[in-house]
């Protein structure tokens, strides 16, 4: 088959990083007990009371195709939402429902980019990136963020990416490092944009799990609602991975061009998950701050581990269902690293390498696995680097 | 914004041809009883069974991120009904499940196309193909296919405009015409696809829904499974069109870069809707034959409404819900005659130019209401176009 050059590129070509990953999922395949702290899912189901919601609404009904923009209500929900909690006025017109966050990135991404044009992503960064930049024939430009920044871009860096560039893609709160952008951090990135006409695409998938300072929307920064778009979904603040339930937001005039391109890609979003997610957004912040919660707990947790000790330390950033640790200080590399606690104390955790240069010497921890093997993973995590020096 | 060029011109700038569609909706939006025989969607609701047994394996835990390929068990299951119903040996690692049929064709034009690069459709056409087509950055060509030839394709149309192309998009059983395309023309097609080294996609969406002869895939012609996708769907086999769940065939090499594609476009399908998949496969042919039964029934409802009189003739091909009507006896075009009908006697068709140039002089009465206002709306029709000469 004569594949097209866009999708045989897709990779990159390189190694993806997540050797280790697989390297664990094999270990456990043969019978090996490991204590995963590889992945970015809760511990728990969706809510009983949410797969109810949806049952009702399939047998009500709502089996057949969906308007593919989404169901008004829930397209009226989200942008009650997004007013509410940013401060952007936001209507039903600037919403489109998409397959989960996944999706709604995947549009943004063609909605910015044609064939050989240039996009921006923060290093440290989620796995599906710059794939994503290349589906759409895009090229994908990282730009450091050090952990001595606590893992914000800084001005220098961005704005010396940015001649050429068409797009900007953040993520904040920040999987992997839980970096959450200050404000100071936001008006820079919002200069850097408006300087180079840069489309934004703003990954807000984690704005639910902020453990100190706030959540800070760049659209809601002056002159920005214009030129963002913001990724959002019910997996991580309502536990509902598996639906495939996100959205798109950005300006009206944008989002015509997205609907055309949303009904070539998957013609619409089941209805009778669209109904569960409109569903769950009724069950108020309560809910998503119980869904929050055992993250917020974790991290105490994590906290309390590593006190009074010096090789590994707790990374300055807060917010997600991750905390990086900066293990620089045992010489080891983040990759290195891993691979020794894989194979020695059986607890996986990824090399910080997995998600870009930036990384390097840290790890990721996962706090997706109940608090008492998660503590006793933290003192083995421990125990094992005191042992490297 | 400084949207993409391929975002802007996924519609191609003209009339998308459904000005009818719409403005049946709007009549009955304002109060007016319309007959619509417009929709390509059952007038029954997906099976309760089904419904339960989607809500069964969601209450059992499948409410997390599912495998990104899908799950083995469905995988496996489609390859065994291709196997078994075309022949051609097919295993889990060629089968990649989709978010409906729609994505299958998304994903199979960006495994085929680069920007600029040509991709044939044959005309008439459904709706979405030009604009997926241009998706990806493609340039979609039409090739006519002429009511006199029973709305298939020729080796000199098809040959002529192979030239430079790189993917040729099929679909039989057809929507709109019901074209059930013969073994000669598949092979004929399947002779131009390797002169010019084409990649085919093979929409086989409508393959239970044959009311004479037989459905053959081009995948299992000589040579042809190296180089065709082919796209399927639980849509309108199993009525379940709202619940997205589609596929991609392939050979498995290509099968691992579309997989690349997927982790960015939707990262995976929601497991609830693909066990609910899997266990409608499971309710075997019967289940499949009592979908397709309506259809059937109610084409023979039109062959005895049209008995008689010569100004309305059904075209002979005979597949999927449609029935296309050739009214070029009345001297109207598809267009004036469907406009007048619904503005006199409140019947919503589809134009044939809705589906292309080769639509001309035709209507499409989609076959999804039940039998007894069905007929009352054909003997209307019937009536309507003796008072047009």
């Amino acid at each position: 088959m004569r594949l097209s050059k866009t999708i045989t590129h897709i990779t990159g070509g390189g190694s993806d990083g997540w050797e280790l990953f697989v390297k664990a999922r094999k270990m456990i395949a043969e019978g090996h007990k490991v204590t995963e702290l590889t992945i970015g899912e809760h511990d728990i189901k969706t809510d009983t009371r949410i797969l109810e919601a949806m049952h009702a609404a399939a047998l009500g009904g709502a089996t057949g195709y969906a308007m593919v923009p989404g169901i008004d209500a829930l397209r009226d929900a989200v942008a009650t939402r997004l007013t509410t909690r940013t401060g952007v006025p936001t209507a039903l017109e600037n919403v489109l429902i998409t397959a989960g966050g996944q999706a709604a990135l995947f549009a943004a991404f063609r909605a910015a980019l044609d064939e050989g044009d240039t996009a921006l992503f923060i290093d440290p960064y989620y796995a599906t990136y710059p794939g994503t930049i290349r589906s759409v024939g895009g090229v994908p430009k990282a730009v450091q963020a050090s952990a001595d920044n606590g893992f914000q871009p800084t001005f220098e860096a961005l704005d010396a990416a940015a001649r050429g560039a068409k797009a900007l893609l953040i993520n904040s709160p920040n999987n992997p490092t839980g970096a959450v952008y200050s404000r100071d951090t936001l008006e820079m990135i919002a200069t850097v944009a408006k300087a180079h006409d840069l489309i934004v695409i703003s990954d807000e998938v984690y704005d639910t799990q902020v453990w100190e300072g706030e959540h800070i929307s760049i659209r809601a920064l002056d002159g920005m609602a214009e030129r963002t778009f913001v990724v959002g979904s019910m997996s991580k603040s309502h536990a509902m991975t598996g639906s495939r339930v996100g959205w798109l937001v950005g300006p009206e005039g944008a989002m015509e061009h997205v609907l055309n391109l949303l009904t070539n890609t998957n013609y619409g979003v089941a209805g009778f998950t669209q109904q569960a997610a409109l569903f769950a957004l009724g069950l108020g912040e309560g809910f998503e701050e119980e869904i929050a919660a055992p993250f917020k707990r974790r991290r105490a947790l994590v906290q309390k581990a590593l006190e009074g000790q010096n090789l590994v330390r707790l990374s300055p950033p807060s917010g997600a269902m991750y905390v990086v640790l900066d293990i620089r200080a045992t010489g080891l590399s983040g990759d290195a690293f891993a691979d020794k606690l894989l194979m020695e104390r059986h607890i996986a955790v990824m090399p910080g390498e997995s998600f870009g240069q930036a990384g390097a010497g840290h790890i990721r921890v996962a706090m997706t696995i109940p608090d008492a093997p998660f503590e006793a993973a933290l003192k083995e995590i421990v125990d094992f680097t005191a042992g490297l020096v």
